[in-house]
């Protein structure tokens, strides 16, 4: 069901008040979002859609290196939690049962998923493994701000290799990074690679993706050949920060503010340890298993992709990521020719299995060129009066909002559909 | 990946010391779930693919009826349930934030939607609306047992309508009773669907679906055009308990145990009416938003199948749900021709867009035929040094455990495939 007289798509003129960051602004007006509390946020049809063709993409490179899709519970025994130390850590949404048990809400899954394999895996014949889930994260998060940017709940998709050994580990590591980079250029996004801070989940490096834009809370410092999060790069010899910019001895380092989609762990036996992950080699002895974990946000992506291409009317998607790929305006009202002729076409663009978006609402154009343009579809054809008279489509690009050649409008069917396939493949 | 070698599959002999039901035990020992702790279970790689099976034909139900699709989240603030008298229910989650603020865990998204419903829907014009989505809940359940049948956290399909009136709720509701009864058909199971109890939902009348089996918790009273859940049935009129039957007016109905694997709630405007989601109407009036909701356990599903079809060997997947339609079991070791022949099939069977599971492990045929039976899927095939000399492949359908005419090992790619496809097609 694609027609805006029955869509919930509840377009907003102006921004909620506290929005700063263009993403938070726009989602909200163009219909993608609400939020129920702070850091809370419901993803509304048109934007659960864009959500999902960032999970298809991280599904499909996740699966094309091995990956083993799963699930595993939010709502967790707080006893793994002891055991690594992590218990401790504030952003940690700790509860009790009505039995008085203990229970955490998990912000990630290492303790689940090395929980899982220090019972199932027993010898180097199980590995390597390479298991994955997209699952609802819980955060105690100091201040949610940005949208969807920073929140208390969000999906990430959450992987974790096993390995036999550290040349293991790097091997699989090196795996991620080519299927986080194909992941990246399909999405369509501007995006760096860095090196990361292990932070909270400790382990033997990381590597950060970062996504420029302006309402990023990080920074990425970049020079030749070097590229990395600011605070990592601090901690580099040589790297100074002079005011507001870095120099490696002396030379000058660009630094751009940056959102953090994705981010990977080299974590060794920094969870097999404490939680029992052994496995028994070909000579019979008891080893610790060796990890990485690597997460992606598809939230922050699209939020991302919203930061990074919106113009003043409004979102400009990357084709990859866009909720409808036509936005179909009918000018005319319902009972005039060229309302049928437009009704015509939907049902054309449909069946050919185009992703139409089709605005059949009684609105004047001013209001329905306005939505589109908040919306952001990568195409936007237009039927009017004026259709009937030259028998052409207005064929609008959004991004540049340049006109395309219209289309035939009582042209053969198989064309017209050839035409949008080619035009939709010629978009960024 | 669906190399068993490279495969997260870990059969056990023996069931969990504390399983009752077959549907745990069987899911258990077939390697599709494990436990993280009371009620709180994890979905391994095979079991997941059953559960997304289920997911995708109720999707496909809800979006043929208008569904639209959105994700509202697991975490929200106690307000809305405090308005609607719900924040005392026993199985709620509380919690507080960092801050004190008090939070809740969503069992069902009634007091999410309407939130939003209230916000959103301004006129008439607005609806009606069909708003869905499958969301991790939490109930802090006493008695978590069966494995997955009843659990602390799982997902629900949980949808909500949305209506100027009664008349229009009964038509959503009809529509829905009618998807509900075809996603049920196409899972293969045994169903019934009989008069429900309104329970906690409130609400004006509920239908629940049922499918009969041993582990179910719950009890269908079926008579000559009559179906009804047994607390229902023992309010009408005429229907009273006798010992284990039940008779209305002397005539014996019949009992059966049965697991609850969806339910449908006309809930009116019991959430409107605390939430303020009203609307107006033609005449410029303000009025009460009619809403309705409808439920559905994929797990649920999962375990009822389980339990309906299994035999003493392991499970029978109806091929709706099947994690694979074939396991290929080779019988040969590397190295011999008749597993480089086995290597060919599994190639030739996966390019041709088989769902192939092929185990390629070094075991010996009895523990390879046992997990084949254990997991269940429909179709296994079988190639070993008789292979060569007969030039067939054996074939085993898996529910009945009978043998299917062998298939040519070295015929054309093509029939080959033709002939597992309508040997599919043959299937329950």
């Amino acid at each position: 069901m694609t027609r805006l007289s029955e869509y919930l798509l509840p377009t907003e003129k102006q921004p909620p008040a506290d929005a700063e960051a263009i993403s938070h602004k726009l989602m909200v007006r163009a219909g993608l979002i609400r939020q129920m509390g702070a850091g809370m946020w419901t993803w509304l049809p048109a934007g659960w859609r864009v959500h999902q063709r960032v999970v298809a993409i991280v599904r499909e490179e996740m699966d094309a290196i091995g990956g083993q899709e799963m699930l595993m519970p939010v709502l967790q025994p707080a006893e793994p939690w002891r055991k690594t130390g992590r218990l401790e850590i504030d952003e940690l949404f700790k509860l009790t049962d009505r039995k008085g048990s203990e229970l955490v809400l998990a912000m990630t899954h290492e303790e689940a998923v090395t929980f899982h394999v220090a019972q199932l895996v027993r010898s180097y014949r199980d590995l390597p493994l390479i298991l994955y889930h997209f699952q609802v994260k819980e955060r105690d998060e100091p201040r949610p701000r940005a949208g969807v940017l920073r929140t208390r709940e969000f999906i990430m998709k959450d992987a974790y290799t096993f390995d036999r050994d550290q040349a293991g580990m790097e091997e699989r590591y090196a795996l991620h990074v080519g299927a986080y980079d194909r992941m990246m250029d399909r999405t369509g996004l501007r995006w760096y690679r860095v090196e990361g801070d292990v932070g909270m989940m400790g382990g033997l490096g990381a590597h950060e993706y970062m996504a420029p834009c302006q309402a990023g809370e990080d920074e990425v410092v970049l020079g030749e050949g070097y590229a990395a999060n600011a605070e990592v790069a601090l901690r580099t010899p040589g790297v100074e920060r002079d005011g507001e910019a870095y120099t490696r001895d002396g030379v000058a380092l660009t630094v751009e503010p940056a959102i953090e989609i994705g981010n990977i762990f080299k974590l060794g036996t920094r969870y097999s340890e404490p939680l029992g992950a052994r496995y028994l080699d070909e000579q019979g002895e008891e080893k610790e298993i060796w990890m990485a974990s690597y997460g992606i946000g598809p939230a922050r992506i699209v939020a991302a992709a919203v930061e990074q291409f919106a113009d003043e009317h409004g979102i400009c998607w990357p084709r990859a990521l866009a909720p409808f790929a036509v936005h179909l305006v009918a000018l005319g009202k319902a009972g005039t020719r060229e309302r049928d002729a437009c009704d015509e076409l939907y049902t054309t663009l449909r069946d050919g299995g185009v992703d139409v978006l089709y605005d059949d609402r009684d609105l004047g154009p001013g209001e329905k060129f306005a939505d589109a343009e908040l919306l952001g579809c990568p195409l936007r054809l237009t039927v009017g009066r004026r259709s009937l008279e030259s028998g052409e489509i207005e064929v609008q690009r959004r991004r540049g909002r340049e006109a395309a050649p219209p289309l035939a409008l009582h042209g053969e069917r198989a064309s017209l559909l050839a035409a949008v396939d080619e035009l939709w493949r010629s978009l960024p």
